[in-house]
């Protein structure tokens, strides 16, 4: 089944223990699209400058992401991030943002993705969000990421979007804020009310949380003894998410947390290298043989 | 088979956000032995002083906990401790330790006790629990617990322990401190070569980790809307886990880690109501109806 994601192209600056890089590929589409690429076919919708060499974006064909909706901004330069990690690891610290070509990005969904079984809004301003929504035909299933500036700056539009959308994805603390409550159950029932049928908490090396009507449900992290560098683990767990649901079809209970896992072994490829290195190499054979070592991992 | 637990009785003042209890019955041996009575009998060893009212242990009996090793103090006061809770709960900040009994508490092991299957040896100084061990048969089973003050000040006397025991059970702030690694996993492994056969982790709301020579092994936590109480989780976790160990003879892997799922149960059912109040009432009952709900939380 078709997928789509609407998100963003970056070149990163990271510094973790391990080392330092300098205007590395990033991005919630470029993370998202390398692992969901790996279950299923991906269609990409994100805007770059004109400093984004294309021929980064080359062996994503091969992988089948679909690069019709990459728009190079004219006069434009790409989003640049730049970050740090210390300590337990679990959380970045921002020391810069140049918001550059997505300050002013409207993604326009090309007719040819407008009708897409699954969607997925990587984190951007909700009301960005919305108007993809409106721009395609009604989704089986869209998941939506969002972050702690638009719940503390635009609650409003967040919680407009949170009814059109079927999946939240955000982290613990930003269950936290979201909810108003300091314990994590607590928080995933406030959120379910506030609209999603799902609400997916990651907890970086603490695993993640499923909420549902009909069914809570938890996974440890993947065992890692050494994290190389962090950023982009979030949106590979939605693309290893979207892209094994892409695959399996049915948006079944049972198939969402399968699709967890898939996030969760996904996410474990892209920790182990600086950026894209890991996640960019991963095939579905590799993504499958850490699956079944997972299920080991956690069986009981 | 037969199950001997070495550790502390106390009176507990309890600041949580749901309220306040003062000089409630608290104390490791005391979750511990209310914990693991609900699968196998208990031997107790700890001592109090003369205002321990003996009423309170009279229930035990009940139980099948076998309280001939609990030692009344002549003229000494039972060990206090003061704590609060606040925000996620996960680390009590201590306000006030009187060790009064405990302060001097050689434990003796009545000869009947002496040959024992499993033993649990609560938190205290490693050169206490080692002269526990000198005064034992060796059991088919020793899980000792430790805390952070003796990974700082007493680390050659704890070293000497690992080396003497068959699981270690602690934090995973403790896991850090002991290995000097901030990745848990990497923790894990450093102190699983430090001698202990498993290492057993506690995460509190992020559950526990198991780390063997064979397997790794994660649990999530009991998903708890509201956490009244933490005070005595994790000691009614390790009571638990030696219960249904000692319940289920074989030490294997697959029972340890079974063992794992009734420490996370009957942990959630501690946490519920201040001190002692739920865990007392828990029955074998009422963990087998949780035990079968949390199997459903996890399952893929």
């Amino acid at each position: 089944m078709s997928l789509l994601v609407v998100g963003s192209l970056a070149f990163d600056d990271v510094e973790t223990p391990s080392g330092r890089r300098e205007s590395i590929l990033g991005g919630s589409a470029t993370y998202f699209s390398l692992a969901a690429s790996a279950f299923s076919p991906v269609r990409l919708v994100g805007a770059v400058g004109e400093d984004f060499p294309l021929a980064l974006a080359e062996p994503w064909k091969a992988r089948g992401i679909d690069t019709a909706g990459l728009e190079v901004v004219k006069g434009g330069r790409t989003f640049r991030w730049s970050g740090r990690y210390a300590g337990d690891m679990n959380a970045a610290e921002t020391l810069r943002t140049e918001l550059n070509v997505l300050g002013t990005f409207q993604p326009r969904i090309p007719a040819a993705f407008r009708s897409t079984d699954f969607l997925f809004l990587a984190n951007t301003h909700p009301e960005t969000q919305r108007s993809v929504l409106r721009q395609v035909e009604r989704p089986r299933f869209v998941l939506a990421d969002t972050m702690n500036l638009w719940i503390e700056k635009e609650r409003p539009s967040l919680l407009a979007l949170m009814g059109e959308i079927d999946g939240l994805l955000l982290n613990d603390e930003e269950a936290r804020m979201l909810s108003g409550s300091r314990n994590l159950i607590e928080a995933g029932k406030r959120i379910l009310e506030m609209g999603p049928k799902v609400v997916i908490v990651k907890k970086g090396e603490h695993g993640s949380f499923l909420f549902s009507t009909y069914q809570f449900f938890a996974l440890p992290a993947y065992p890692m003894d050494r994290v190389v560098d962090p950023t982009g683990a979030g949106d590979t767990f939605a693309g290893g998410l979207m892209g094994s649901l892409a695959r399996s079809r049915g948006v079944t209970i049972g198939n969402i947390k399968r699709g967890m896992v898939y996030g969760t072994v996904t996410a474990s490829f892209t920790v182990e290298m600086f950026g894209t290195d890991a996640i960019a190499a991963m095939d579905a054979k590799a993504a499958e043989a850490r699956y079944e070592e997972f299920l080991q991992f956690v069986s009981i």
